[in-house]
């Protein structure tokens, strides 16, 4: 299914005459996150940005991406000598909002001297509105993207973890990847051992042991979305494994579930994350989950909404949302197990994630 | 070589009393780009903030990198609930810096609520004025980066190009890095045939052709450090390749050559640019060259100084930067050839770039 752009435009236009942060309408709105922009154009690259009004939409870029900017339908497109702002200011009148959230103090200034006659208005947050809601062909995407890192996770249990690095891993799964036409879409986390105490901890030299956790946190980005998923392994047989590595790993699954029941349409961040908070509280570990339950995912690994005790996002149908409780024991061990789920309106409409969830001697 | 860390904080300390960029001194500054973090305390991670004064260092993160915090030697650590800006309203007083070329506007504005008595004053760059000349430990690092991206070369001399697809031969690469304990300071550039007429090119399913050009441009971050080196092969034999793509290898090389050769401690980024300029443009081809020579490397593949035309830059001895003239014929061929060198005060004082430029049949 392709995806079209050209709609994602229209719905940005059409919004330009609802209040802006300030309560008044934009009469146009200038888009410079580079996630944002290749949302709208499809565009990837490090210098790019968009102006949309009612009428009118502009891409601007530079020299270097003169041929992929060539590939960009429904948009007139200006080759710039430097960085999008050389561009901007002639074309630049009336109230024009900017992404206050991504946009530089300094920049902001600058643009604010060549934006002679336009005022600026502080309006961040109107694309990844758009973005959070995500269309057939994305979730299509994005379900590629997790078939192939339940794949590589089977591939994973046929490598083995017993007597690995977690350098030895990560080198694997990110070689696969890249094989198999993907890239990581974020560095693989491979936690053994006491380093799975580290929510995010960075693979090291340390060589798998008997009798261990492993965490293994990866995604990959495919056709330019993101999966997310997490597994944690046990090494050697169920005699070898500890009881508080045992414990925290029947809590966390069972966080796990609690939480991806509570998916649902309607229902806020904090709710859910609750939800499964309450159970690795009431068994005594509430200090040792210190992360939010999760976040969306789409074409960047962290987008809206957000999942944690603080958030105040309403769940959508149609996201796509983690859900990944952990329970990590400094000095010890640790667990963390994620699904990546589409909202529905009773629950997800579709769990992504594959890869069973008992525990598994690797 | 141990990096010392302790001098960098005491440097930037020092430099308080130097003027703002508003003319007057400051009493504290914050440094929140997590690349200036990483260079003051080693902390890598996707929350974290210094705040530096005469007498005091702290530094700010949250729950997940608690045990990564631990390790950071002579600053106050403090484990904030949410993001930096929760943990410092109260440590705030008097005139503070802040990274202006990085904060953006939202940030700058929360962050003056917080800052009850404290005013805030747009100072960016210190860090990065700091970062621009390597001491020993760093240039160190780099050259390690280098000396196994050459390591890499010459095994993808022996893998081969003739036959294999750009994604083949960007995963054969990307894996490797891996496996030697490294990651790509980028994602590689494998543009071949039509396709090296974009300087910045995604590798294809394209499979690489009889008597075409091949322009390889790759790095590895390895201790915290970046390489950069671009090579251009030919496939096939000397017969197989057209004029055109020997002509403008050759003026590319000599451009290299030039360039590199005027690079020395006082010469401005612009000099430097215009001596290799000159030659693609007396050649006939000056608006096939479109981007700037170069560009200093270090824990970021971008940073200060820049070799461009209207750099304003004055090289310094013991900064290091790439030399990377290209010519890119639309539609048809492109070459790039990209030495990284340290500025000495002669010229450079080292050719961090092994691979040989005489132009390779693979």
């Amino acid at each position: 299914m392709s995806v079209d752009r050209g709609a994602r435009a229209d719905r940005l236009a059409a919004a330009l005459e609802g209040s802006g942060t300030d309560g008044s309408p934009v009469d146009a709105y200038l888009v410079t996150d580079l996630t944002n922009v290749e949302y709208l154009t499809g565009f990837t690259g490090t210098n790019g940005a968009c102006l949309v009004s009612r009428d009118h939409r502009v891409f601007l870029t530079d020299f270097r991406y003169a041929e992929r900017a060539a590939a960009i339908e429904d948009w007139e497109v200006e080759i710039v000598s430097g960085q999008w702002l050389d561009g901007l200011a002639s074309r630049l009148s009336g109230r024009v909002g900017f992404e206050d959230d991504h946009v530089t103090v300094r920049t902001a200034s600058e643009l604010d001297e060549a934006a002679e006659g336009a005022e600026l208005i502080p309006d961040g947050g109107r694309v990844e509105k758009l973005r959070r809601v995500k269309d057939e062909a994305e979730i299509e995407r994005i379900a590629a993207a997790a078939g192939m890192t339940d794949g590589l996770y089977r591939e994973l249990l046929e490598f083995g973890l017993l007597g690995r690095t977690e350098r030895e891993v990560d080198a694997f799964l990110t070689g696969r990847m890249r094989e198999l036409g993907a890239e990581p879409s974020f560095p693989p986390i491979i936690a053994s051992g006491p380093n799975g105490a580290s929510p995010h901890a960075e693979p090291s030299d340390r060589e798998i042991g008997r009798g261990e956790l492993v965490t293994v946190d990866m995604g990959v980005k495919l056709d330019g979305y993101c999966s997310d998923c997490t597994r944690t392994f046990a090494t050697g047989t169920e005699s070898d494994l500890d009881s508080l590595s045992r414990e925290i790993y029947e809590v966390t699954l069972r966080a796990n579930e609690a939480g991806l029941a509570a998916v649902r349409a309607g229902a806020s961040g904090s709710e859910v994350d609750e939800v499964a908070r309450r159970i690795i509280r009431d068994a005594g570990y509430g200090d040792n989950f210190g992360h939010g339950l999760g976040h969306g995912v789409g074409i960047e690994i962290h987008e809206a909404p957000r999942l944690g005790p603080t958030s105040e996002d309403e769940l959508l149908e149609g996201e796509v949302v983690t859900v990944e409780p952990g329970i990590y024991v400094s000095g010890k061990t640790g667990v963390r197990i994620e699904d990546l789920v589409v909202v529905g309106a009773e629950g997800p409409s579709r769990n992504l994630s594959s890869i069973p969830k008992r525990l598994t001697f690797v």
